[in-house]
Protein backbone atom coordinates (compact mmCIF):
# COMPACT_ATOMS: atom_id res chain seq x y z
CA UNK A 1 0.00 0.00 0.00
CA UNK A 2 1.61 3.43 -1.31
CA UNK A 3 2.02 6.33 1.67
CA UNK A 4 2.61 9.66 1.21
CA UNK A 5 5.31 12.05 3.06
CA UNK A 6 4.79 15.45 3.26
CA UNK A 7 8.10 17.85 3.62
CA UNK A 8 7.15 21.22 5.17
CA UNK A 9 8.94 24.14 6.48
CA UNK A 10 8.63 27.69 6.25
CA UNK A 11 11.85 28.40 4.30
CA UNK A 12 13.37 26.26 1.67
CA UNK A 13 12.59 22.85 3.09
CA UNK A 14 15.84 21.65 2.16
CA UNK A 15 16.71 20.70 5.80
CA UNK A 16 13.55 19.12 5.96
CA UNK A 17 13.99 16.94 2.82
CA UNK A 18 17.79 15.62 3.60
CA UNK A 19 16.35 14.08 6.97
CA UNK A 20 12.89 12.90 5.06
CA UNK A 21 15.41 10.95 2.51
CA UNK A 22 16.86 9.47 5.03
CA UNK A 23 15.07 8.56 7.11
CA UNK A 24 12.67 7.05 4.18
CA UNK A 25 15.25 5.11 2.08
CA UNK A 26 15.44 2.84 5.68
CA UNK A 27 12.25 1.64 4.49
CA UNK A 28 12.86 0.06 1.15
CA UNK A 29 9.95 -1.96 0.66
CA UNK A 30 7.30 0.74 1.25
CA UNK A 31 6.49 2.97 -1.56
CA UNK A 32 6.68 6.19 -0.15
CA UNK A 33 5.50 9.09 -2.71
CA UNK A 34 6.94 12.80 -1.66
CA UNK A 35 5.56 15.87 -1.80
CA UNK A 36 7.40 19.53 -0.68
CA UNK A 37 5.28 22.10 0.63
CA UNK A 38 7.83 25.12 1.29
CA UNK A 39 7.85 28.04 2.03
CA UNK A 40 4.74 27.72 4.27
CA UNK A 41 5.32 30.91 6.25
CA UNK A 42 1.44 31.90 7.17
CA UNK A 43 -1.18 30.20 9.03
CA UNK A 44 -3.15 30.98 5.93
CA UNK A 45 -0.50 28.94 4.12
CA UNK A 46 -0.11 26.26 6.99
CA UNK A 47 -4.30 25.08 7.04
CA UNK A 48 -3.94 25.03 3.40
CA UNK A 49 -1.37 22.51 3.84
CA UNK A 50 -2.97 20.56 6.81
CA UNK A 51 -6.33 20.52 4.31
CA UNK A 52 -3.97 18.82 1.51
CA UNK A 53 -2.89 16.45 4.40
CA UNK A 54 -6.53 15.43 5.15
CA UNK A 55 -7.74 15.09 1.87
CA UNK A 56 -4.64 12.75 1.16
CA UNK A 57 -5.35 10.41 4.19
CA UNK A 58 -8.84 10.01 2.71
CA UNK A 59 -7.15 8.98 -0.27
CA UNK A 60 -4.68 6.89 1.01
CA UNK A 61 -6.88 5.63 3.61
CA UNK A 62 -3.90 5.89 5.51
CA UNK A 63 -1.87 8.40 7.62
CA UNK A 64 0.08 10.77 5.94
CA UNK A 65 3.94 10.69 7.63
CA UNK A 66 4.24 15.05 8.04
CA UNK A 67 8.36 15.49 8.72
CA UNK A 68 8.73 19.34 9.18
CA UNK A 69 11.18 21.77 10.36
CA UNK A 70 9.28 25.01 11.32
CA UNK A 71 10.99 27.76 13.22
CA UNK A 72 7.36 28.77 14.49
CA UNK A 73 5.91 27.30 17.27
CA UNK A 74 2.23 28.31 16.37
CA UNK A 75 2.61 27.16 12.46
CA UNK A 76 3.75 24.00 13.93
CA UNK A 77 1.16 23.77 16.24
CA UNK A 78 -1.50 23.84 13.20
CA UNK A 79 0.15 19.81 11.65
CA UNK A 80 -0.64 18.38 15.33
CA UNK A 81 -3.93 16.24 13.48
CA UNK A 82 -4.99 12.85 14.41
CA UNK A 83 -5.28 11.93 10.51
CA UNK A 84 -0.96 12.40 9.93
CA UNK A 85 2.47 11.57 11.92
CA UNK A 86 3.75 14.75 12.67
CA UNK A 87 7.98 14.26 12.67
CA UNK A 88 9.19 17.81 13.73
CA UNK A 89 12.93 18.16 13.80
CA UNK A 90 13.34 21.63 15.52
CA UNK A 91 10.17 20.63 18.54
CA UNK A 92 12.43 16.88 19.28
CA UNK A 93 16.03 18.79 19.65
CA UNK A 94 15.16 22.57 20.51
CA UNK A 95 14.33 21.83 24.21
CA UNK A 96 17.14 19.66 24.90
CA UNK A 97 19.16 22.27 23.72
CA UNK A 98 17.52 25.30 25.55
CA UNK A 99 17.93 23.66 29.16
CA UNK A 100 21.53 22.53 28.30
CA UNK A 101 22.84 26.09 27.26
CA UNK A 102 20.24 27.40 29.66
CA UNK A 103 18.97 29.56 27.61
CA UNK A 104 15.87 29.93 24.58
CA UNK A 105 16.78 29.46 20.75
CA UNK A 106 16.00 32.76 18.55
CA UNK A 107 12.97 30.87 16.73
CA UNK A 108 14.52 32.77 13.69
CA UNK A 109 13.90 32.05 10.40
CA UNK A 110 15.88 31.80 7.27
CA UNK A 111 19.21 31.25 9.67
CA UNK A 112 20.17 27.78 7.26
CA UNK A 113 19.60 28.50 3.80
CA UNK A 114 19.31 32.12 3.81
CA UNK A 115 22.05 34.70 3.39
CA UNK A 116 22.79 34.76 7.26
CA UNK A 117 26.25 35.41 7.50
CA UNK A 118 27.52 37.31 3.83
CA UNK A 119 31.21 37.01 4.50
CA UNK A 120 30.62 33.41 4.45
CA UNK A 121 28.11 33.77 1.50
CA UNK A 122 31.03 35.45 -0.76
CA UNK A 123 33.36 33.17 -0.07
CA UNK A 124 31.17 30.15 -1.47
CA UNK A 125 30.15 32.78 -4.52
CA UNK A 126 33.73 33.41 -5.14
CA UNK A 127 34.95 29.31 -4.67
CA UNK A 128 32.02 28.84 -7.39
CA UNK A 129 33.74 31.73 -9.26
CA UNK A 130 37.52 30.17 -9.55
CA UNK A 131 36.27 26.61 -9.32
CA UNK A 132 34.98 26.93 -12.74
CA UNK A 133 37.59 29.31 -14.00
CA UNK A 134 39.65 26.47 -13.29
CA UNK A 135 37.68 23.40 -14.80
CA UNK A 136 39.79 21.50 -16.63
CA UNK A 137 42.88 23.01 -16.64
CA UNK A 138 41.65 26.13 -17.36
CA UNK A 139 43.72 29.50 -16.13
CA UNK A 140 46.55 27.34 -14.79
CA UNK A 141 48.41 30.24 -13.99
CA UNK A 142 46.32 31.54 -10.76
CA UNK A 143 46.89 27.52 -9.16
CA UNK A 144 48.39 29.32 -6.28
CA UNK A 145 44.71 30.43 -5.04
CA UNK A 146 43.63 27.07 -5.04
CA UNK A 147 42.60 25.11 -1.96
CA UNK A 148 42.59 21.76 -3.73
CA UNK A 149 43.59 20.77 -7.09
CA UNK A 150 41.96 17.16 -8.10
CA UNK A 151 44.14 15.32 -10.49
CA UNK A 152 43.28 12.28 -12.70
CA UNK A 153 42.72 11.20 -16.17
CA UNK A 154 39.50 12.67 -18.37
CA UNK A 155 36.43 11.86 -17.23
CA UNK A 156 37.47 10.90 -14.10
CA UNK A 157 34.59 12.53 -12.01
CA UNK A 158 36.80 15.56 -11.01
CA UNK A 159 34.28 18.46 -11.78
CA UNK A 160 30.79 17.55 -10.41
CA UNK A 161 33.54 16.89 -7.05
CA UNK A 162 35.39 20.39 -7.46
CA UNK A 163 31.35 21.98 -7.67
CA UNK A 164 30.39 20.39 -4.59
CA UNK A 165 33.34 21.19 -3.03
CA UNK A 166 32.99 24.93 -3.96
CA UNK A 167 29.02 24.79 -3.62
CA UNK A 168 28.88 23.33 -0.52
CA UNK A 169 32.22 23.73 1.59
CA UNK A 170 33.37 27.82 -0.12
CA UNK A 171 36.66 25.85 -1.25
CA UNK A 172 38.45 26.93 -4.40
CA UNK A 173 39.11 23.85 -5.80
CA UNK A 174 40.56 23.67 -9.02
CA UNK A 175 40.92 20.32 -11.34
CA UNK A 176 43.75 19.38 -14.10
CA UNK A 177 43.40 16.41 -16.47
CA UNK A 178 46.39 13.67 -17.02
CA UNK A 179 46.88 13.28 -20.36
CA UNK A 180 48.61 10.92 -22.26
CA UNK A 181 51.32 13.53 -23.32
CA UNK A 182 51.84 13.59 -19.46
CA UNK A 183 52.38 9.88 -19.31
CA UNK A 184 54.67 9.87 -21.70
CA UNK A 185 57.04 12.54 -19.82
CA UNK A 186 56.52 10.01 -16.92
CA UNK A 187 56.42 13.17 -14.92
CA UNK A 188 53.40 15.73 -13.56
CA UNK A 189 52.06 18.23 -16.07
CA UNK A 190 54.63 21.29 -15.29
CA UNK A 191 51.85 24.07 -14.03
CA UNK A 192 51.31 21.81 -11.50
CA UNK A 193 54.94 21.56 -10.03
CA UNK A 194 54.91 24.27 -7.35
CA UNK A 195 51.76 23.07 -5.65
CA UNK A 196 52.22 19.06 -5.29
CA UNK A 197 51.14 19.74 -1.52
CA UNK A 198 47.57 20.77 -3.27
CA UNK A 199 46.95 17.69 -5.20
CA UNK A 200 44.44 15.04 -4.78
CA UNK A 201 44.22 12.20 -6.98
CA UNK A 202 40.66 10.90 -8.53
CA UNK A 203 41.11 7.33 -9.86
CA UNK A 204 38.25 4.78 -11.19
CA UNK A 205 38.06 1.26 -12.76
CA UNK A 206 38.34 0.81 -16.46
CA UNK A 207 35.28 -0.43 -17.44
CA UNK A 208 33.43 2.47 -15.86
CA UNK A 209 35.37 4.94 -17.60
CA UNK A 210 35.33 3.35 -21.21
CA UNK A 211 30.99 3.35 -20.87
CA UNK A 212 31.08 7.42 -19.47
CA UNK A 213 33.20 7.70 -22.57
CA UNK A 214 31.58 5.68 -24.53
CA UNK A 215 28.11 7.85 -23.94
CA UNK A 216 30.33 10.81 -24.97
CA UNK A 217 32.25 10.30 -27.67
CA UNK A 218 31.59 6.40 -29.11
CA UNK A 219 33.73 4.83 -31.37
CA UNK A 220 36.29 7.43 -30.34
CA UNK A 221 40.07 5.87 -29.87
CA UNK A 222 39.37 7.85 -26.45
CA UNK A 223 36.30 5.39 -25.04
CA UNK A 224 38.17 1.91 -26.38
CA UNK A 225 38.41 0.25 -22.70
CA UNK A 226 42.37 -0.82 -24.02
CA UNK A 227 42.91 3.09 -23.93
CA UNK A 228 41.12 3.20 -20.31
CA UNK A 229 43.02 0.76 -19.00
CA UNK A 230 46.15 1.83 -19.86
CA UNK A 231 45.45 5.40 -18.88
CA UNK A 232 44.20 4.47 -15.07
CA UNK A 233 47.39 2.17 -15.00
CA UNK A 234 49.61 5.25 -15.45
CA UNK A 235 47.45 7.68 -13.87
CA UNK A 236 47.85 5.33 -10.98
CA UNK A 237 51.18 4.84 -11.18
CA UNK A 238 52.40 8.47 -11.64
CA UNK A 239 50.27 9.82 -8.45
CA UNK A 240 52.04 6.48 -6.42
CA UNK A 241 55.04 7.92 -7.54
CA UNK A 242 54.89 11.45 -6.29
CA UNK A 243 53.35 10.47 -2.95
CA UNK A 244 49.80 12.29 -4.12
CA UNK A 245 46.87 10.77 -2.12
CA UNK A 246 43.79 9.52 -4.60
CA UNK A 247 40.53 7.96 -4.35
CA UNK A 248 38.45 5.65 -6.34
CA UNK A 249 35.20 7.19 -7.54
CA UNK A 250 34.05 4.09 -9.09
CA UNK A 251 31.40 3.28 -6.07
CA UNK A 252 31.79 6.67 -3.92
CA UNK A 253 29.43 9.27 -4.62
CA UNK A 254 30.11 13.04 -5.37
CA UNK A 255 29.23 13.63 -0.83
CA UNK A 256 31.27 10.49 -0.27
CA UNK A 257 34.49 11.46 -2.32
CA UNK A 258 34.23 15.66 -1.15
CA UNK A 259 33.89 14.84 2.34
CA UNK A 260 36.13 12.20 2.17
CA UNK A 261 38.49 14.99 0.45
CA UNK A 262 37.46 17.27 3.08
CA UNK A 263 39.33 14.98 5.55
CA UNK A 264 42.10 13.43 3.81
CA UNK A 265 43.56 17.21 2.78
CA UNK A 266 42.49 18.58 5.80
CA UNK A 267 40.57 21.28 4.44
CA UNK A 268 37.98 23.54 6.81
CA UNK A 269 34.45 24.49 5.36
CA UNK A 270 34.33 28.44 4.81
CA UNK A 271 30.51 28.74 4.27
CA UNK A 272 27.34 27.05 5.75
CA UNK B 1 31.75 30.63 27.84
CA UNK B 2 32.55 28.62 24.61
CA UNK B 3 30.81 25.53 23.95
CA UNK B 4 31.85 22.34 21.66
CA UNK B 5 29.23 20.49 18.93
CA UNK B 6 30.88 17.34 18.13
CA UNK B 7 29.14 16.19 14.74
CA UNK B 8 29.25 12.50 13.97
CA UNK B 9 28.25 9.84 11.70
CA UNK B 10 29.08 6.55 10.19
CA UNK B 11 29.20 8.17 6.40
CA UNK B 12 29.63 11.31 5.27
CA UNK B 13 28.18 13.46 8.09
CA UNK B 14 26.29 15.59 6.06
CA UNK B 15 22.78 14.75 7.23
CA UNK B 16 24.78 15.16 10.65
CA UNK B 17 26.27 18.42 9.91
CA UNK B 18 22.93 20.38 8.72
CA UNK B 19 20.93 19.24 11.30
CA UNK B 20 23.32 21.03 13.70
CA UNK B 21 23.76 23.66 11.80
CA UNK B 22 19.80 24.20 11.74
CA UNK B 23 19.97 24.19 15.49
CA UNK B 24 23.07 25.76 16.79
CA UNK B 25 22.36 28.95 14.44
CA UNK B 26 19.23 28.90 16.68
CA UNK B 27 21.32 30.26 19.76
CA UNK B 28 23.42 33.01 18.05
CA UNK B 29 24.67 34.56 21.33
CA UNK B 30 26.35 31.06 22.21
CA UNK B 31 29.90 30.60 20.30
CA UNK B 32 29.73 27.10 19.21
CA UNK B 33 32.80 25.27 17.70
CA UNK B 34 32.02 22.62 15.79
CA UNK B 35 34.22 19.24 15.17
CA UNK B 36 32.90 17.26 12.18
CA UNK B 37 33.89 13.45 12.59
CA UNK B 38 32.43 11.80 9.99
CA UNK B 39 33.03 7.66 8.67
CA UNK B 40 32.77 6.61 12.62
CA UNK B 41 32.36 3.02 10.97
CA UNK B 42 33.76 0.83 13.61
CA UNK B 43 33.87 0.26 17.27
CA UNK B 44 37.25 1.24 17.64
CA UNK B 45 36.80 4.70 15.59
CA UNK B 46 33.78 5.16 18.01
CA UNK B 47 35.48 4.50 21.07
CA UNK B 48 38.09 7.22 19.70
CA UNK B 49 35.44 9.53 19.04
CA UNK B 50 34.17 9.21 22.57
CA UNK B 51 37.57 9.60 24.43
CA UNK B 52 37.85 12.81 22.41
CA UNK B 53 34.38 14.04 23.31
CA UNK B 54 35.35 13.16 27.15
CA UNK B 55 39.07 14.72 26.43
CA UNK B 56 37.06 18.29 25.36
CA UNK B 57 34.19 18.02 28.20
CA UNK B 58 37.51 18.23 30.54
CA UNK B 59 39.24 21.53 28.32
CA UNK B 60 35.86 23.12 28.06
CA UNK B 61 34.08 22.39 31.84
CA UNK B 62 30.97 22.05 30.65
CA UNK B 63 29.15 19.11 28.23
CA UNK B 64 30.19 19.20 24.65
CA UNK B 65 26.76 18.84 22.15
CA UNK B 66 27.12 15.64 20.29
CA UNK B 67 24.51 15.51 17.10
CA UNK B 68 24.81 12.26 15.11
CA UNK B 69 22.79 10.16 12.57
CA UNK B 70 23.85 6.74 13.59
CA UNK B 71 22.17 3.80 11.66
CA UNK B 72 24.01 1.58 13.58
CA UNK B 73 22.42 1.03 17.05
CA UNK B 74 25.51 -0.35 18.79
CA UNK B 75 27.70 2.14 17.56
CA UNK B 76 25.45 5.22 19.08
CA UNK B 77 25.20 3.41 22.13
CA UNK B 78 28.33 4.08 23.01
CA UNK B 79 27.92 7.99 22.67
CA UNK B 80 25.66 8.16 25.78
CA UNK B 81 27.96 9.05 28.03
CA UNK B 82 27.22 11.98 30.54
CA UNK B 83 29.65 13.55 30.28
CA UNK B 84 28.08 15.04 26.68
CA UNK B 85 24.58 15.59 25.57
CA UNK B 86 23.83 13.47 22.89
CA UNK B 87 21.33 13.90 20.41
CA UNK B 88 20.78 11.10 17.44
CA UNK B 89 18.40 11.90 14.95
CA UNK B 90 17.79 8.44 14.00
CA UNK B 91 17.23 7.26 17.93
CA UNK B 92 14.21 10.03 18.01
CA UNK B 93 12.49 9.80 14.59
CA UNK B 94 12.75 5.67 13.16
CA UNK B 95 10.75 4.40 16.13
CA UNK B 96 7.64 6.15 15.24
CA UNK B 97 8.25 5.27 11.91
CA UNK B 98 8.60 1.53 12.28
CA UNK B 99 5.27 1.87 14.14
CA UNK B 100 3.71 3.63 11.76
CA UNK B 101 4.63 1.62 8.72
CA UNK B 102 4.44 -1.67 10.86
CA UNK B 103 7.97 -2.98 9.90
CA UNK B 104 11.40 -2.75 11.29
CA UNK B 105 13.47 0.02 9.13
CA UNK B 106 16.65 -1.28 7.33
CA UNK B 107 19.19 -0.24 9.60
CA UNK B 108 21.71 0.11 5.99
CA UNK B 109 24.27 2.90 5.78
CA UNK B 110 25.30 5.06 2.86
CA UNK B 111 21.70 5.34 1.74
CA UNK B 112 21.46 8.96 1.74
CA UNK B 113 25.07 10.48 0.25
CA UNK B 114 26.15 7.30 -1.37
CA UNK B 115 25.31 6.18 -5.06
CA UNK B 116 22.14 4.24 -3.91
CA UNK B 117 20.13 4.68 -7.06
CA UNK B 118 22.62 4.55 -10.21
CA UNK B 119 19.43 5.73 -12.18
CA UNK B 120 19.45 8.72 -10.25
CA UNK B 121 22.61 9.01 -10.02
CA UNK B 122 23.32 9.17 -13.82
CA UNK B 123 20.76 12.36 -14.16
CA UNK B 124 22.67 14.16 -11.97
CA UNK B 125 26.34 13.79 -13.10
CA UNK B 126 24.34 14.56 -17.02
CA UNK B 127 23.19 17.15 -15.42
CA UNK B 128 26.01 18.70 -14.45
CA UNK B 129 27.79 18.11 -17.97
CA UNK B 130 25.10 20.19 -19.39
CA UNK B 131 24.70 22.70 -17.32
CA UNK B 132 28.92 23.61 -17.12
CA UNK B 133 28.49 23.11 -21.38
CA UNK B 134 25.45 25.42 -21.21
CA UNK B 135 26.91 28.55 -18.34
CA UNK B 136 27.12 31.64 -20.07
CA UNK B 137 25.29 31.25 -23.27
CA UNK B 138 27.34 27.97 -24.27
CA UNK B 139 26.18 25.61 -27.13
CA UNK B 140 22.68 27.28 -27.75
CA UNK B 141 21.78 25.27 -30.33
CA UNK B 142 21.09 22.16 -27.32
CA UNK B 143 18.61 24.35 -25.34
CA UNK B 144 15.90 21.61 -26.07
CA UNK B 145 17.52 19.40 -23.63
CA UNK B 146 17.73 21.91 -20.73
CA UNK B 147 14.86 21.53 -18.14
CA UNK B 148 14.91 25.57 -17.55
CA UNK B 149 17.10 28.49 -19.03
CA UNK B 150 18.19 31.11 -16.69
CA UNK B 151 18.48 34.56 -18.06
CA UNK B 152 19.59 37.89 -16.40
CA UNK B 153 22.32 40.70 -16.87
CA UNK B 154 26.16 39.48 -16.60
CA UNK B 155 27.34 38.80 -12.84
CA UNK B 156 23.59 38.52 -11.75
CA UNK B 157 24.12 35.37 -10.28
CA UNK B 158 22.92 33.04 -12.89
CA UNK B 159 26.01 30.19 -13.09
CA UNK B 160 26.16 29.55 -8.77
CA UNK B 161 22.19 28.63 -8.89
CA UNK B 162 22.05 26.71 -12.10
CA UNK B 163 25.37 24.45 -10.76
CA UNK B 164 23.07 23.88 -7.32
CA UNK B 165 19.82 23.44 -9.54
CA UNK B 166 22.01 20.59 -11.46
CA UNK B 167 24.39 19.18 -8.54
CA UNK B 168 21.27 19.04 -6.02
CA UNK B 169 18.44 18.46 -8.00
CA UNK B 170 19.71 16.59 -10.89
CA UNK B 171 18.12 19.66 -13.29
CA UNK B 172 19.21 20.44 -16.78
CA UNK B 173 19.87 23.81 -15.92
CA UNK B 174 21.11 26.36 -19.06
CA UNK B 175 21.85 29.98 -18.46
CA UNK B 176 21.97 32.76 -21.00
CA UNK B 177 22.98 36.49 -20.54
CA UNK B 178 21.11 39.03 -21.69
CA UNK B 179 23.58 41.70 -23.14
CA UNK B 180 23.42 45.63 -24.07
CA UNK B 181 23.09 44.37 -27.64
CA UNK B 182 19.46 42.50 -26.41
CA UNK B 183 18.30 45.38 -25.19
CA UNK B 184 18.94 47.79 -28.36
CA UNK B 185 16.99 45.41 -29.91
CA UNK B 186 13.87 45.40 -27.36
CA UNK B 187 13.55 41.59 -27.93
CA UNK B 188 14.93 38.67 -26.54
CA UNK B 189 18.31 36.75 -27.81
CA UNK B 190 17.49 35.26 -31.11
CA UNK B 191 18.00 31.35 -29.49
CA UNK B 192 15.88 31.89 -27.23
CA UNK B 193 12.80 32.60 -28.80
CA UNK B 194 11.82 28.55 -29.47
CA UNK B 195 12.03 28.17 -25.85
CA UNK B 196 10.11 31.03 -23.84
CA UNK B 197 8.05 28.77 -21.95
CA UNK B 198 11.54 27.07 -20.28
CA UNK B 199 12.61 30.85 -19.41
CA UNK B 200 13.18 32.15 -15.35
CA UNK B 201 14.75 35.45 -14.83
CA UNK B 202 16.99 36.20 -12.02
CA UNK B 203 17.17 40.55 -11.14
CA UNK B 204 19.55 42.20 -8.93
CA UNK B 205 20.01 45.21 -7.05
CA UNK B 206 21.91 47.78 -9.64
CA UNK B 207 24.27 48.81 -6.25
CA UNK B 208 25.12 45.18 -5.83
CA UNK B 209 25.71 44.80 -9.62
CA UNK B 210 28.00 47.45 -9.15
CA UNK B 211 29.91 45.57 -6.69
CA UNK B 212 30.27 42.49 -7.71
CA UNK B 213 30.93 43.57 -10.78
CA UNK B 214 33.95 46.18 -9.97
CA UNK B 215 35.61 43.51 -7.61
CA UNK B 216 35.93 41.29 -10.89
CA UNK B 217 36.92 44.63 -12.91
CA UNK B 218 37.67 47.99 -11.56
CA UNK B 219 37.59 50.83 -13.82
CA UNK B 220 35.98 49.46 -16.64
CA UNK B 221 32.04 50.99 -18.08
CA UNK B 222 30.87 47.59 -17.13
CA UNK B 223 31.59 48.20 -13.19
CA UNK B 224 29.90 51.83 -13.21
CA UNK B 225 26.91 52.36 -11.17
CA UNK B 226 25.06 54.06 -14.50
CA UNK B 227 25.87 51.04 -16.30
CA UNK B 228 24.51 48.63 -13.82
CA UNK B 229 21.14 50.47 -13.14
CA UNK B 230 20.80 51.07 -16.87
CA UNK B 231 21.04 47.36 -17.98
CA UNK B 232 18.95 45.99 -14.75
CA UNK B 233 16.06 48.19 -16.07
CA UNK B 234 16.64 47.37 -19.70
CA UNK B 235 16.25 43.45 -18.17
CA UNK B 236 13.35 44.07 -15.94
CA UNK B 237 11.25 45.87 -19.09
CA UNK B 238 11.81 43.29 -21.00
CA UNK B 239 11.34 40.39 -18.46
CA UNK B 240 8.01 42.12 -17.94
CA UNK B 241 7.21 43.02 -21.22
CA UNK B 242 7.68 38.92 -22.62
CA UNK B 243 5.97 37.38 -19.31
CA UNK B 244 9.38 36.20 -18.06
CA UNK B 245 8.82 35.24 -14.55
CA UNK B 246 11.94 36.49 -12.04
CA UNK B 247 13.12 36.53 -8.88
CA UNK B 248 15.35 39.27 -7.39
CA UNK B 249 18.91 37.37 -5.96
CA UNK B 250 20.36 40.01 -3.60
CA UNK B 251 19.32 39.16 -0.59
CA UNK B 252 17.90 35.30 -1.67
CA UNK B 253 20.88 32.56 -1.26
CA UNK B 254 21.43 30.36 -3.81
CA UNK B 255 19.08 27.71 -1.82
CA UNK B 256 16.39 30.37 -1.58
CA UNK B 257 16.30 30.78 -5.77
CA UNK B 258 16.96 26.74 -6.29
CA UNK B 259 14.02 25.90 -4.40
CA UNK B 260 11.65 28.62 -5.67
CA UNK B 261 12.45 28.21 -9.33
CA UNK B 262 11.81 24.78 -8.45
CA UNK B 263 8.58 25.69 -7.10
CA UNK B 264 7.66 28.33 -9.42
CA UNK B 265 8.58 26.46 -12.43
CA UNK B 266 7.32 23.38 -11.99
CA UNK B 267 10.34 21.19 -12.02
CA UNK B 268 10.67 17.73 -10.15
CA UNK B 269 14.21 16.69 -9.05
CA UNK B 270 15.71 13.92 -10.58
CA UNK B 271 17.81 12.74 -7.35
CA UNK B 272 18.59 13.26 -4.33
Amino acid sequence: MPRTAFIVSGRTAITAEMLAHSLITQFEDVTIRRIVLPYIDTPEKAEQAVAQIRAQALTDQCRPLVFSTFINAHLRQLFDIPEALMMDFFESFIGPLEQELQRPSGHTAGKVHGIANFEEYKNRIDAVNFTTAHDDGGMAKNLQDADVILVGVSRSGKTPTCLYLALQYGIKAANYPFTPEDFAQHALPKPLLPFRHKLFGITIEPERLAQIRFSRKPDSHYCKLETCQDEVAQAETLMLAENIPYLNTTRLSIEELSTTIMLKAGLKRRCY
